[in-house]
């Protein structure tokens, strides 16, 4: 008797767990998956660089076609929007967005992966063209559309975070005057508001205008098209708009059928990715919240890596394998033009909220040794925990080869290791790749002398 | 009442020591330090950039000037070498190289970081003109004058380790003929052979020939130059040479002095780099043999990360604060030209002579996200315990941005993670700087399948 499985959204974590529950469950497993859109198993992550130039073709994007996925046995359907979910009949409505035609179709095991959809805050004007959103590839062809018909000569990127800095360097390599409206006290709030300063200022140095504090008010248009961005202080002329607002997850559908959300709106597991509550319900992606390892909360981190390794997990356990998703650190990574950005673990205002005391060190260095070039500098921030002297977190600035460095925290993190403990750490050394200290461990040392010191 | 200390060796360790110790000790203690050479505190390990061109001066190599030295309050002496150390009275016997003058100097407290000597093979030729080692600025010097005044253009580098392969890049790069002989069956012994005919087979790719398995029997000359490299099979001819055998600890002195060796003739200390037995004799760096975390074996590994790191251990504990320096895992990383080569822990040949029963993956990955421009090949090794699932090491071969991911592998094997628990690790993942499964995670991953299945 075969069992079926439905996976409703074709994405990264639905796509993910389609393929490994079908690859272990074979001929006793049917996968049926829909996808609203036209497009599976893309990376969203890389639109930024696909409208920035460096990706030529969207289909470089896609990590397997829906003809691909349907080789390897999974009945996928594009186009088609699922409506409703009953679960006590164990059943999927979903409706052809083409042609309106409906049906049902019952599941033994059902996977979530519906993702996020972009904030858009109700602003006048809003909905005004010109104005994109960078969720997905219809969303880049409409950007890419707009670049190549309208030659536009000033951009707005609104929102400061990884999508904002992401578009901005995209503009500014499409020749474009960039201005970043946003209305944190500086960009990349997912730093502390200190590194995020040496951001920003990196970003001025590039060309690019960042309004900080600066809340949106309204768009303007002009014959139809949007042609500025209010603020309190000034409206800034626009010849598009790029909207990088952040996600929420998209759980309306997972609400509606009574499944029960997260403070975040996201849907909650256990550590096999299965929904809380129920036997035969899984989910992963931008709609779940995960275990942060760290604060021991759940969270709502929408990221490309999270949903690959939660839809795996699913796979494995529905195909009839062991597998968990023990949660994450909280590690991302990005890039304004030369600049790379990286952190991992609690920011100073996530350490205070919790309850830690906690020291907090910064230490500038480079990025190989100081001699030789294209040796960047390179700056770290990071936090201990008073007594026990537990690392808590990280943030990396800094140019070329900087970046990666995040993942040594991040394992020091995952492993509980101390400040003074990670000092001795045996990490790489030669000249083209690091200084004689690797960053990572100054950093380290100066957090453990200050702990030291009481 | 001041206490004296006298380190012997002005290079990496020594003068962590030392100052590291004047700045905790301040005035209550002297500082004397002996350095035979003609400079202190430089970076070898940058000597192959200098020569490839990468570096312009040799004082960029110089960390820090006998002078700075001086300034700090450390009664630095160059060009003055240690005859003996006689513990019981305390003394050491110095005779300056320029002058002949001898001297007896007490100590309270001793630094022994002699460092290391290059190996010379016995052979017919070995020290004739144009054949140059790559260990003291000097060897540098001249190696660069040679190539000046003389303008060869076969160079035949003798030894396929880190050095030979980074003086391969740099012959490379000076535009001439290149031939590494090496005795070994690959190149690169620190990695797994299968690992060493990849970097073999790309260093073909640049323009080097590899004579591997090829023992060096003697060296011709004519005109009392180096003109050749005679082995069983061929003379290779040579307009110069470079040596690049590895090193073996200096410690004639120590041994001299009663001090006991460890197997591979270097000092053996305690967690404080204590020298054993010994109350008031410190020691590290290249002369002294380190704890393999791994294998729990002291081993010679002699790199400049270890040297700062005991130095300034030593140098904390001199200073009457406590520091400690637990071991090594045997993390080290180098390139030629642009091939990335990294490992840490054990290899084949190590696991099985310790007796672990292990499996060992291979996964061919990219260094980016596979569409991602300069997305480079990437191969990463990587080897499990047997039941216990406990990574036991990994090697990184692959282009641009490939090798410092060693690190991750690193600090996992120093928190003595799984394979299976590393498959779950939160790496930083964007298409610039990852593919969305990590290729550390992916090795981790197809190691912890290969254990489940058995």
């Amino acid at each position: 008797m075969t069992t079926r499985l439905v996976v409703i959204g074709g994405d990264a974590a639905g796509m993910s767990a389609a393929s490994q529950a079908k690859r272990l469950g074979g001929d006793d497993l049917e996968v049926v998956a829909f996808e609203r859109g036209r497009h599976a198993s893309y990376s969203a992550c890389g639109i930024p660089y696909w409208v920035a130039g460096d990706v030529d073709d969207e289909d470089d994007l896609v990590a397997r076609s829906p003809e691909q996925h349907r080789a390897n046995g999974i009945d996928l359907r594009m186009c088609t929007q699922v409506e409703g979910i009953d679960l006590d009949r164990g059943e999927v409505s979903a409706r052809s967005v083409e042609d309106g035609t409906s049906e049902r179709v019952a599941f033994d095991e059902l996977v979530i992966a519906t993702g996020a959809v972009p904030v858009r805050p109700p602003l006048e004007g809003v909905d005004s063209d010109g104005i994109f959103g960078v969720q997905t590839l219809d969303d880049g062809e409409l950007l890419l559309e707009a670049l190549r018909s309208r030659d536009p000569r000033r951009a707005v990127v609104v929102g400061a975070g990884y999508i904002g800095v992401e578009m901005a360097e995209a503009m500014v390599r499409r020749g474009l005057e960039v201005t970043m409206v946003d209305q944190a006290d500086e960009p990349m709030t997912t730093l502390d508001t200190d590194m995020g300063r040496y951001v920003r200022e990196a970003m001025e140095g590039m060309g690019i205008q960042v309004r900080k504090a600066t809340p949106v008010r309204a768009f303007e248009t002009s014959a139809g098209w949007v042609s500025g961005v209010v603020t309190d202080k000034e409206t800034v002329a626009a010849d598009m708009v790029v909207l990088g607002l952040g996600v929420r997850p998209n759980t309306e559908l997972a609400k509606d059928a009574g499944l029960p959300l997260g403070r975040y709106g996201g849907l909650l597991t256990d550590l096999r990715m299965r929904v809380s509550g129920c036997e035969n319900v899984w989910s992963g992606g931008d709609c779940v919240e995960s275990r942060d390892l760290v604060s021991e909360e759940f969270l709502h981190v929408p990221l490309g890596t999270h949903a690959n390794k939660q839809g795996r997990v699913i796979g494995t356990n529905i195909g009839g394998g062991y597998a968990t998703f023990p949660g994450i650190v909280r590690t991302a990574v990005s890039k304004v033009c030369d600049l790379e950005i990286a952190r991992t673990g609690l920011r100073e205002v996530d350490a205070s909220r919790i309850g830690f005391r906690y020291v907090a060190v910064t230490v500038d260095s480079t990025s190989r040794a100081g001699y030789f070039p294209g040796a960047a500098p390179l700056r770290v921030k990071m936090l201990a925990e008073h007594r026990s002297g537990r690392l808590l977190g990280a943030q990396i600035v800094g140019g070329a080869g900087s970046a990666k460095r995040i993942d040594t925290c991040a394992v020091a993190l995952w492993n509980q290791m101390t400040v003074e403990e990670m000092t001795a750490l045996d990490l790489a050394y030669a000249p083209p790749f690091s200084p004689v200290w690797d960053p990572v461990l100054i950093a380290a040392r100066k957090a453990a002398d200050q702990l030291a010191a009481g």
